[in-house]
């Protein structure tokens, strides 16, 4: 799945993950109000406007990016109702030709976590039957649990040739809290940083590993250390725009070759419509907005990496 | 919510939680069967199977114990008609007047982990409406990104007078790799523990915090010192029975007024029709067998405590 991850990157040239983050107040009135109308103001119904709205914006840039990343909480928060849309958009995007990045961050002892992988990238064997429940093509997983935590998925990405994104550094503020933490003079994100690297030897690509790390764009200093200890495994960089992040901040989540990073935004591609310089569109045409954001930021990132 | 799951701790005199982690192959065939006669080998079938399974260890063990544990993993594996099972353990176990404490171990940043909260502890809005959409009682959450992502977790507690229980030292053999780490000559789990304590002050029920902390059975030395480092938060205690923790092993990890701790045991109580010493019920009778590993356990505890 990295190899057709890069193809897609190299294809696209746009290392940019939309964020599939439907909270329901990015949501045009319009498409809400059609909603409710059809299943009220129910869990089904905010659901429906959560799968309508993701819909067009996939429709609108499904050319331009090579993967989206669906937030799974912002659908969990619905519950059932809210997961069967979940599972709709994976199948939507795959559709298209997208590379689905769940975001998941799950991470339990062993056996626990062999069933989140089973679930989310894997098969499930039901009698004499197979299934895939889920089908992301990557997850992010939280390494808190170390090895016997972490192994099961990766044993399914060998299996199955899916991949992983494990937090080292993620984009909040109070990350540093436990994951700067110096434990021999080392940042802790730089230990999970190296069990990185070690656990996604085994499992090689053409030129990357299938497993790869999430590393905020919020701290570049760090970006830049972790990419040196990690060069074979790719960077899933969130934070870019609504959080803080700029182009320029990203160059050195990158390695030398043009790739082992990919950048999502969420907020400032889905609620694009909402932003000043997007306002021309307005909210009904928010998926237009939401195109001419990605397009944007596709040169913003191309343009930092032709001037390092 | 702590206040009462005190109230049926002292009821019982059980300070325990049956894990219902349902793996397919916990089953015994019967239930199997019939539940693939009806739905086919689908995660329909699996999903029917985990449902009457769940329900008839629920109604022999509804009135021994305080508490349930559902680890959400073995649902989701699959998919939503595995996540519809859940939900029906979850309110069938409210039906019976337990405690229910969603093992989801979530954790992410800000607005996400409000999302995750909303959904499992707390309630969304849609449109006027709001609804409860997951309901459980309690649930367990990572900290790994600090408190910005458990603080949305927190809030809801102080709202909705739900509990959390965030992973401090967990029972699996890797739990170490990360967690033991030396800080200044202190392991991370301490550090993480002392957070637990502050992120607790705020969400005081009549005698313990709202939050408390996963310490896994395995490392009773470990429990001896967080629970001086968290005195007012209860422990969940992972890793009885099949991962090797024995009563004897527990004490430390309540406080002299022989509450702060609640022991839980999932295969040991759920499949214990297949352990030798209960092998006299027979597979049709899996259930009752689960009844007398809960009171072997519960008589296991109370000796324990006794003797200390």
């Amino acid at each position: 799945m990295i190899d057709r991850l890069i193809e897609k990157i190299e294809k696209t040239h746009a290392p940019i993950v939309v964020g599939l983050d439907p909270m329901l107040n990015y949501i045009p009135a319009h498409i809400q109000k059609k909603a409710f109308a059809e299943y009220g103001e129910t869990l089904e119904g905010a659901a429906e406007a959560i799968w309508q709205f993701n819909k067009e914006i996939v429709d609108h840039t499904f050319d331009l990016v090579p993967a989206v990343k669906p937030q799974i909480a912002m659908y969990e928060q619905f519950g059932i109702p809210g997961l069967l849309a979940f599972k709709k958009t994976v199948d939507y995007c795959h559709e298209k030709g997208l590379v689905v990045i769940g975001d998941i961050k799950r991470g339990d002892i062993g056996s626990t976590s062999a069933a989140y992988a089973a679930g989310h990238i894997g098969v499930v064997t039901v009698g004499s039957k197979t299934y895939a429940p889920l089908g992301e093509d990557f997850v992010t997983v939280n390494p808190y649990l170390g090895t016997d935590g972490v192994k099961p998925f990766v044993d399914v990405c060998r299996e199955e040739k899916k991949g992983l994104f494990i937090l080292v550094k993620t984009s909040n503020p109070s990350s540093g809290e436990f994951q700067d933490k110096l434990i021999d003079g080392r940042p802790l994100y730089e230990l999970v940083g190296e069990k990185v690297a070690e656990w996604g030897a085994g499992c090689m690509g053409k030129r990357y590993s299938y497993i790869g790390a999430v590393v905020g764009a919020t701290y570049p200093e760090m970006g830049k250390a972790l990419r040196k200890i990690m060069p074979k495994s790719f960077i899933l960089v969130p934070g870019y725009g609504a959080q803080g992040g700029k182009g320029a901040d990203l160059v050195h989540f990158f390695n030398d070759d043009g790739l082992g990073a990919i950048v999502n935004s969420s907020r400032g591609i889905i609620a694009a419509y909402k932003q000043e310089q997007y306002a021309k569109y307005g909210e009904e045409n928010f998926a237009e907005a939401s195109r001419a954001a990605v397009e944007a930021m596709a040169k913003d990132i191309d343009s930092a990496l032709a001037q390092r």
